[in-house]
């Protein structure tokens, strides 16, 4: 049900999707039966758990997450939970979907703060991700030194770089540049064994092959990924096709997971076409056979 | 002697200039006199003043500025301070010319902190301004909503909009929406009669009409406009033509004025070229003959 153009939209991607399914995945949707078509019912890999309440997009996350207990993201957080399902994926209320995540299957033990994560299409090829992306407004040094780590895993094992380069997201190269969050996130992240840090990198850097791992602020990072969608959307408004820039689509990779939880689950965004859902669960799909969680938690442990 | 491609590119500019000069204005030159060609040097509305240290890009502001008294940039400043000159532009070290503006003609009295202020081009045509975009990395409340005060009466008199639209940059629309330095920055700006405030903008909303002068603290700004010249450089490099897309080029508009200090000051670009240093002085012209820093002097009285 999440989502600006759910139920439709979110039907059509689990279809598209449904054509090439792994034997091994049983897909289960959360929602109004009612609202499925017998061919997705009838299909052998896939379930359906009828829900009766939607959080809708302007909805306070933790009220309605606690308050609605029979929505999609509630039922489906508690699934999550029991084990019934091995990850969780939705392209509704982006705060519901964190505060489900941190209340239900918690965060890794050793994790400060979870972190939205977004992948970034590099001009040479391939993808980087930053994080956070909108999920700590506030953050601390050790918290940013985290999510160094954190994208550190998600590059190696999922999107299979050696050696990720770590980056600090800062306003010079030079290391007493920034302000006072970076200035001491860079001290620790030198100093430490664990993260391959390559120093800071400018706004100028993000799609360039300094870094593969780009650590920000959710604050930082939420306003660099938006003014990075909206550049996407002015190039397709005026109807130029590059192959470099057709990348920036965000329906590639279909959504952002959330790191530092207990269990895979993925934000989708809340224009998510049929395509990008179906990129949304074959992501979801790829946090699981990567054992990147249980990666993760050895790393914190 | 300032940017990376001076004298040459800089000299180059004054010629473009010196074919349209306003009869009204003399250009007053700081640098190598020997490199000056004739043409320029005999010029009737041209003086150079020779200086014989340069503050190359790469130096500690504030150490170099007050060590290398016969810099081109201290030398200017000083000029500026006592007179001699009313307006000064230099596409050189940013740090120095932000400090020697700080040092010799101060902050206008009641302005907290001057800001880099950097013109954004609107989808549907015009400029809007976007400050601080590097001068303060760590900004309280107060100073921001005075970034929004300078921008207004910037827009106002130097973009001639009658009542400029205000924007506070942020991670949503709601005003409980931010870090907690936006949270407590909208609600003074809120309260205050003063200000022009049409609430927060977000990433995606750069370069759309809903705001006409964005406030964002330094750090913040400084990565947005980096982010935004990458773009800018990635379209040209891949050979993008699109009429919106070429007024991101900063050559257009040739630099960024330091709003709050007693007398006018622009920065250039640091790669600036002939059209750049042209566009540059004729800003600097500009905001002579507005008479803004009077009445950002009188608004703040």
């Amino acid at each position: 049900m999440g989502g600006d153009l759910a139920p439709k939209q979110v039907l059509d991607g689990v279809s598209l999707l449904l054509e090439n399914l792994p034997d091994d995945v049983i897909l289960v949707l959360y929602g109004d039966k009612s609202s499925v078509d017998l061919s997705i019912l009838s299909h052998k890999s896939v379930e359906v758990v009828h829900t009766t309440q939607v959080i809708e997009m302007c909805q306070h996350p933790a009220k309605a997450f606690q308050s609605l207990t029979d929505s999609s993201i509630t039922v489906g957080f508690q699934h999550l939970k029991q084990g019934k399902i091995d990850a969780f994926a939705g392209a509704g209320n982006t705060g519901a979907m964190l505060v489900g995540g941190m209340y239900t299957v918690k965060t890794i033990p050793g994790v400060i703060r979870p972190a939205i994560t977004t992948m970034i299409p590099k001009e040479h090829g391939g993808y980087g991700v930053m994080l956070d992306v909108g999920a700590n407004s506030d953050c601390r040094p050790d918290i940013l030194l985290q999510f160094g780590l954190l994208g550190q895993l998600y590059a190696k094992f999922m999107l299979n770089i050696e050696t990720p380069k770590i980056g600090l997201m800062n306003i010079g190269e030079e290391e007493e540049k920034g302000n006072l969050l970076t200035q001491a996130t860079h001290k620790i992240m030198k100093e430490t064994d664990s993260l391959n840090f390559i120093g800071n990198i400018e706004g100028r850097d993000l799609f360039n092959d300094k870094a593969d791992v780009i650590v920000c602020d959710g604050f930082v990072g939420n306003i660099i990924l938006k003014n990075t969608e909206s550049f996407f959307r002015l190039l397709t408004k005026r109807k130029i096709k590059d192959e470099f820039f057709d990348r920036f689509n965000y329906e590639d990779y279909g959504g952002s997971p959330i790191l530092g939880l207990n269990k895979p689950v993925i934000i989708g965004h809340g224009m998510s076409s049929p395509v990008a859902i179906q990129n949304m669960i074959k992501h979801a799909i790829g946090l699981c056979k990567s054992s990147l969680i249980e990666k993760i938690a050895a790393e914190f442990n």
